[in-house]
């Protein structure tokens, strides 16, 4: 057989070649899905990034399915407008509740944080006794319970909703004897179950990272689902062929539904990412 | 002269009269606003109240002042599709920032929180130095300090935002260290300022007045802007002869844009509020 390339296949390697100057879209309902995005730049920096996040309409943690779902449909809409190769769900919130939806309705990859840091929970786990916490919709949702059972069965896990850990962390309130005398009141009925492992389930907690690792001390592992998000964008872009792996940096956009720029200046600093100007977007700026 | 009707005056006194029969509209960002229902119900128990909370886009505080003058718009118009013969902004946020916006827009009369609860603060006060509390929003527009300053001049205002006490108060911690050792962190500056007369710039924050009464001592009077909003609704509806007096108590409707209902529990045990059933907004359902 001779070694030619086919005009479909040509055609395909063009159209892969386009798709892969496409950026990744990544949406969070606010600030938090930023730590997706430094997760992203250090794994794969080529790769160009538009981020959304839906401040007019922040928080997601405690509004109902019906309106997560319409509203992680109008944001993916507004990545895609911008030709988005890929849409990450850099909210747990939206993925719990709202993935399906998307991936139902979306005419590129979805992904989400929930399976991934699942994932990642039962390899980290030894005594399979595993720790969620998250907003009161996703530890509602269950999402994180039956990701891990589907993967391992005889998993335990045990969760806890902490809805103030979000505002606490949007007022910069990363070292303080109120977050963590806050942190105690969720954390202390986890750490009674003999858990080995943690998950972070809201891309807002690495931002406490710090704060979590010495209230749970060194026998318990953090699972940080953003970072594991990444691993697993990685993973999808090389299976699909359409990775970035040109040599310059790839661009970074950050866009906004509502000028309220005080919390991006704190994940700013703390996530070490460089952001310079924020989009304003026309459509829910009125 | 004859003491006639003229056919223009019966027709003003009828149409006045179905005007009585008109509901109060009153709106929030959330659920907030019930503690101005709650004085409303007290005041002026025969009056029909359609109450709206736009628990799909909760919080306003945060967020910038043209999506606070879209969202408050949206709500406004609910209220008037219900036949509201007056709209109240019972919510802190949305008085200090669409006020204007809305008094232009709407043909009803429309009424709001911040100037009722300067004026009170100004005859309360005797050594006119007056602190105010509110959202981030509400503090940075400075509406208390131009409403204060504009019945009396020489007035000081310390104001101090608090944007942890709506997450601390929707989570029912009304009765709790970390609540206290919020206010402490937050109340101290202006303790130290030598205030006579504190505004509670919120309309969640009667739910901590107690918490608040005890920290800043019997010195300082608290001013409830949620009480004096209904005083100024009361002289609103007399003084344009469209209040009902009727015998029997008015209906109470509450709605809400998002089917989240947790803190309305809260808020209906502690105002001592009976509200039955809560409607879904069909055009926020989706």
């Amino acid at each position: 057989m001779q070694n030619t390339t086919s005009p479909e296949d040509a055609q395909t390697i063009i159209q892969n070649l386009r798709l892969n100057e496409r950026p990744i879209g990544v949406f969070d309902s606010g600030i938090g899905g930023l730590t997706v995005v430094a997760a992203l730049r250090h794994l794969l920096p080529s790769e160009g990034i538009f981020y959304v996040g839906d401040t007019a309409r922040v928080p997601y943690g405690g509004k109902s399915q019906k309106t997560i779902e319409r509203y992680s449909m109008e944001i993916s809409q507004l990545l895609l407008s911008e030709n988005a190769k890929m849409v990450i769900v850099a909210c747990n919130t939206s993925s719990a509740l709202a993935l399906d939806h998307l991936r139902d309705r979306l005419a590129v990859p979805v992904l989400g944080v929930i399976q991934p840091g699942a994932s990642a929970a039962v390899s980290t786990s030894k005594n399979k006794r595993i720790g969620v916490i998250g907003t009161r919709a996703t530890i509602a949702s269950k999402a994180y319970n039956q990701a891990i059972q589907a993967i391992c069965l005889e998993a335990e896990v045990f969760d806890k909703e902490c809805p103030l850990l979000v505002p606490l962390i949007e007022e910069g309130m990363l070292k303080d004897e109120i977050t963590n005398m806050t942190l105690q009141r969720y954390l202390g009925p986890l750490l009674e179950k003999d858990i080995d492992t943690l998950v972070l389930g809201c891309t807002h907690y690495p931002l406490l990272r710090k704060a979590i690792a010495r209230l749970v001390g060194p026998n318990i592992t953090l699972v940080d689902s953003a970072h594991y998000c990444a691993l697993s964008v990685r993973e999808a872009l090389l299976k699909q062929g359409v990775s970035n792996e040109g040599l310059s940096v790839g661009k970074l956009r950050v866009a906004l539904t509502d000028a309220t720029e005080g919390f991006l200046r704190v994940a700013e600093k703390e996530l070490d990412l460089k952001i310079g100007e924020v989009e304003l977007l026309g459509s829910y700026e009125n």
